[in-house]
């Protein structure tokens, strides 16, 4: 752990500083397979798959028999866990359906704003050592709730050809049938460019390595749009002598057994409390099955002394954490001020835990400090807003003369002669 | 005029292909220039406003002499008329504003998610022939709704190292006092990184020439996000026998005046209209002062003849104009069922000029088919949305064994400890 006593505010971007990712040498990888996918299709997927997934797949596509088999395969314990999480995120996101918006600006004019669904999302769901089904339920359940026409998803079959069951079930769960065999680079290209068997989509969804990260990335270059760019995941807690000690340290963990380069950062005013957690940190981190990992993201975690509650709060939000506990007897305090975070946990009965699976929230959210400017998944992600405007007779009257000026002092004639003609035809009425 | 008769919907990507623009020269251009500023700030900013602008520009920021100056010098007339088009801005955008969501998932777990503004943004307007301070209006106005905290202006100076009194003006009635004379790579440069006078930005808005656009795609890798992916400005108008030919070719003209790669697409069921309307070309292009310019733009511009509306409606959607115009007897059902277009515009009386000025709609919009994944700039560009959670010991009880279950089967035994060790105290209670 590196330790930090109430900090000069000069010194808070060198301390909060994400590690640096080299994406150079990637980029040239994904370059050169995204030409071959152009070029080649399915053959290219293929090839990559051989090569990076040590498997040859004949057929990309999942068959129906495989789902069938699948939801076997699932235990009723689990499948209840997973269906109570669906009824949650449900819940949440479709509360965050809108209504058009409609304003007549002057009389005649009338104005709306409509969300319409994009057509064809692609869900990309990372492999590996554990199945990540939990981000299925957080794509998918908001791709539908949109209306999206087109939800496909890719994810990489492990050596023998087969994609893990729970993952299979979880997204014929959410009406995902359209699930192909493959990961990584030659995924999101195949996303990108589309071959015979894998559409092309307008918008990639999904964690994903370094090696993903880059490809969403430069498939922007190709008019894909992405959910958002992605770093390595974070959690930042404030707590003060109110919090429970133990309950910090175990969510600490829970994040730095994510992966090597995860950032955990415990803010607080108590010295205390900050010395409760490094014993508990200490006891709990034994039993975990993780450690390897956890040890090294916990050396690199940082816990900060500050001296009040408005200096904590300016801190964090200069580093506009992913996830941000928060167990203060002055929670208002941080929940109505808090203006760069991903998703907030308020309470010492609210681990970061709850909202990773069940708790209704999306846990796709802006890393690396983009939630200084992203918002994280949500029904919007799936939807595109656009503007319809009517204009009568009267309408044009009302603002047509304005739009004259403005168009002339802007030395665009042909915008001006667009209402002058309209407005000479009107004005007898 | 390219003129296609009911073609093939093989042929339709093909006919409907937007120009590429090669964009890697410019690339290489844009990191030697961004490299130069994040190391000499200021001293790189001069250099290359000396080198692409030929002025010396002693004092970056504009001062408030030349703001007041500013105001002397632009004519009542024109000022009426910005106000007119800011009051209607503002009304349609103030309508965008939501409410925070408030789900209570389960009995003990409430979700909320909540808009906030984007603390520091960063908007570009061109300079070149005219000053488009109408851009100011569609950019500012919302980021002021939307509660931003810094909002600053580049814009390039001219020869005399001046602003022109017309932005300066709008800028101020927006409440932007922040401005900044500095141009094309180097602005989106200096707001990516900050100078000693220009302060780095988290989103940058507003569209430029092809140096411009190189530029902020560039910037999205140092951690900026933009408005969108630009392309030149296109329109299509669908328009019927119950259009009037006049003003569909003066609609088509106006969009043909904006540059030479100007898109303009016209797409009917009626071969009346077309041969009127191409006659009406004709005879309104000979009075316009950009004729040169608009000459070329409608070369390139298409004239399509479809068999039927549902038809149209398809070739409409597969293309994704930026501006929509719909003429016809039937233009609800254009309404309801266009998926894929930033703006449209319904009926005889609704010309682009309208929306591009002053009905109150942003004409900040995406282009190049992104139409299908991208909103147009409204409110919510410059907000992000957050969530929240607050779970209570009842909550934790109602979704804790899911969690746990879920964690498991992910193999993250960190998340399942964090819950476990809540429910364990609970499990008295």
């Amino acid at each position: 752990m590196q330790i930090f006593n109430e900090p000069n505010r000069a010194d808070w971007s060198e301390i909060l500083k994400r590690p640096t990712q080299t994406v150079k040498d990637i980029e040239a990888t994904v370059v050169e397979i995204f030409n071959e996918i152009k070029l080649k299709k399915d053959v290219a997927i293929k090839k990559y798959t051989q090569l990076f997934d040590g498997v040859t797949i004949e057929n990309l596509s999942v068959d129906y028999a495989e789902i069938e088999a699948a939801t076997n395969l699932v235990e009723d314990e689990l499948k209840q866990a997973i269906d109570l999480a669906k009824r949650n995120i449900e819940a949440f996101h479709s509360a965050q359906k809108t209504d058009p918006i409609t304003v007549e600006t002057v009389p005649g004019v009338l104005c709306w704003q409509e969300k319409r669904p994009i057509e064809k999302v692609g869900l990309y769901i990372p492999g590996g050592s554990a199945p990540l089904f939990s981000t299925i339920l957080m794509l998918a359940i908001p791709a539908r709730l949109a209306g999206c026409n087109d939800v496909v998803l890719c994810t990489p079959p492990d050596k023998s050809g087969a994609i893990n069951p729970v993952i299979l079930y979880t997204a014929a769960l959410c009406g995902i049938t359209r699930i192909f065999k493959v990961g990584g680079i030659q995924a999101i290209g195949a996303m990108t460019f589309g071959t015979e068997t894998i559409p092309k989509v307008y918008k990639i969804f999904g964690p994903g390595n370094q090696f993903v990260t880059v490809a969403k990335q430069i498939a922007t270059k190709y008019d894909v749009a992405i959910d958002m760019p992605a770093g390595p995941s974070e959690l930042l807690i404030y707590a003060d002598e109110t919090a429970n000690a133990g309950y910090v340290a175990a969510d600490l963990l829970s994040q730095a057994e994510h992966g090597v380069d995860s950032q955990v950062i415990l803010v607080s005013t108590s010295q205390t409390l900050l010395d409760e957690v490094q014993i508990e940190l200490k006891v709990q981190l034994n039993v975990l099955p993780r450690k390897g990992i956890v040890i090294q993201a916990i050396n690199n975690s940082k816990l900060i002394k500050m001296l009040d509650e408005k200096m904590s709060l300016e801190l964090i939000n200069s580093y506009g954490p992913e996830h941000f506990i928060v167990c203060s007897k002055n929670e208002d305090f941080f929940v109505e001020n808090i203006r760069n975070a991903g998703s907030v946990f308020v309470g010492n009965f609210t681990p970061e835990s709850a909202g990773d699976y069940a708790s209704g929230t999306n846990h796709t959210l802006p890393t690396n400090g983009y939630a200084k400017q992203y918002s994280g998944v949500n029904l919007d992600s799936f939807l595109k807003s656009m503007t319809f405007q009517k204009i009568s007779k009267l309408g044009i009257k009302n603002i047509g003369p304005a739009v004259e000026q403005m168009a002339r002092a802007e030395g665009l004639q042909a915008h001006v002669n667009a209402m002058s003609l309209r407005l000479n035809d009107l004005k007898d009425e």
